[in-house]
């Protein structure tokens, strides 16, 4: 793999995450950034702002466009990566490093399969940043800033190529790269994220009065800010992860009724060494997460 | 009542509530700030920062102090308040006007019964700021910028010192003042505030692997800051509040199952049309409270 100053970087899917990694690559000095988008508006958008040097919002100019490349970072929704990857193998640059930014990581690389071509590198990533805004008008590099980053690393990758991701993503702003392999991955996203997407809006959905927010204290909103979801990925993501997910809802729909029967049945004592033990275990849970951060030069 | 610069101010209990609500009341330039806390520490430490004036940690000088109170802020759990003025009831000033902060507001009020006063003008509030951290030490005004502040006052109660209350209020930066009965404040405050922490502890309960935290991308965080609770006063405002938490308890449980249901089942379009519907209704809770912002002058 070149160096970043020699090398053209192409960004599938210029949306929120797309148009922000693409943004924080720019200060990095690559070569070039060419963008592919469905939506010329956004193409227009990202040229106007320096954000790409050019792109192309159709299929032609995809194919064009790929075979420059030799770094590509895929920002679609599971099932557009996959379409896109099995779409447009052939297309790759020989050598090229493929990586994407999707929720689920199991889900492709089963599908996948055998498709995958042996001269290219995909390094499958998430980056564990975002927003409930949307598209590439709402785009902006700082929402990386002191994030974890995930890589499920292929056996077939090579080393040089899953550091070069890993300059990449600090450079941009993750503090904390983790690597583990998809399997691991979904099981844990389906507590970090999915269950905490599906309880956001759960409580927003349960609650018929518009007004409640007059009795908002910070709580509400910190827990449902994230019901502001977008639909048709969440729902995408959820029934892509399915299995992870239920039993995530599960174990905590145990612990809430645990909680709900020591209330029902006025056991003050249990239930203040319980949250106790609950403020113990999330205050270790951040200690740990905080000890892991990188050292910055 | 007096003007507030000519007036005598009570605080019962400088943790970080009224630790706060004195640094914040000091600004409005008062007579006299004297304050009661069970921690000689506390007094000696908030009277060095001018925070108050001079104060006593023992039941003899609070019997000194209360007949010198113009409004008393109590700044305690609800069991301690319901005590106090039970305790304290024939030391308040004649014409002086109470208020408190508790979370829960008819047992005070119920329990209470014929023993209020009825030369003195106690109005139940409630702040809706707050903080995972606690006493006096991290106490800190500007949590209460842009907040709600509840108050439910008894039919009793003089106009002008309702007025009195809000003008002080509004100053410390609160920005939505609501006004309704202790009834009705109980059954909102189980939903934003009660279940929210329930919800939070329960999600951090459930789960065991303590470096989970290299898998959040901020949801997690949002969702568990609160887990980090304080477990008796907690504890004792579920209990307090109980018929209306465990209510809300089950609304949301329904919720939860319903979607629980939806992606067990596959029925992606349902869950699509579900959360579109949970992200319109989010945004207008936001927007309402948004409209209801005092305009400051």
């Amino acid at each position: 793999m070149k160096k970043i100053e020699d090398s053209i970087v192409g960004f599938i899917g210029l949306g929120l995450m797309g148009g922000a990694l693409a943004m924080g690559l720019r200060k990095q000095g690559p070569g070039k950034i060419l963008g592919y988008d469905i939506k010329q508006a956004v193409i227009k958008a990202a040229t106007e702002q320096h954000v790409i040097d050019g792109g192309s919002s159709d299929s032609a100019g995809l194919r064009e466009m790929l075979p420059q490349c030799d770094l590509v970072f895929i920002c679609l929704s599971p099932k557009d990566t996959l379409a896109f990857l099995t779409s447009y193998m052939e297309d790759f640059k020989t050598g090229a490093v493929i990586t994407d930014i999707t929720g689920v990581k199991e889900v492709i690389i089963k599908n996948l399969g055998n498709h995958l071509r042996e001269d290219i590198d995909y390094i499958p990533g998430h980056p564990m940043a975002g927003s409930e805004k949307e598209g590439f008008g709402n785009a902006d590099d700082s929402i990386f800033k002191n994030r974890n980053y995930i890589l499920t690393p292929l056996p077939t990758n090579q080393p040089e190529n899953i550091e070069l991701i890993k300059a990449i993503v600090t450079k941009l702003g993750f503090n904390h790269i983790v690597e583990t392999t998809c399997a691991i991955h979904d099981e844990k996203i389906a507590f970090t994220s999915q269950l905490c997407h599906v309880i956001a809006a759960a409580l927003v959905d349960c609650e018929d009065d518009l007004s409640i927010t007059d009795f908002e204290g910070g709580s509400f909103g910190d827990l449902t800010r994230i019901a502001m979801i977008n639909a048709s990925m969440w729902t995408e993501l959820f029934m892509c992860n399915r299995k992870n997910l239920l039993q995530n809802i599960e174990k905590f729909e145990s612990s809430l009724e645990e909680m709900k029967r020591m209330i029902k049945e006025e056991e003050a004592a249990a239930l203040i060494e319980r949250l106790t033990s609950v403020r113990e275990k999330r205050i270790a849970m951040g200690e740990i997460r905080k000890a892991k951060t990188l050292k910055k030069k």
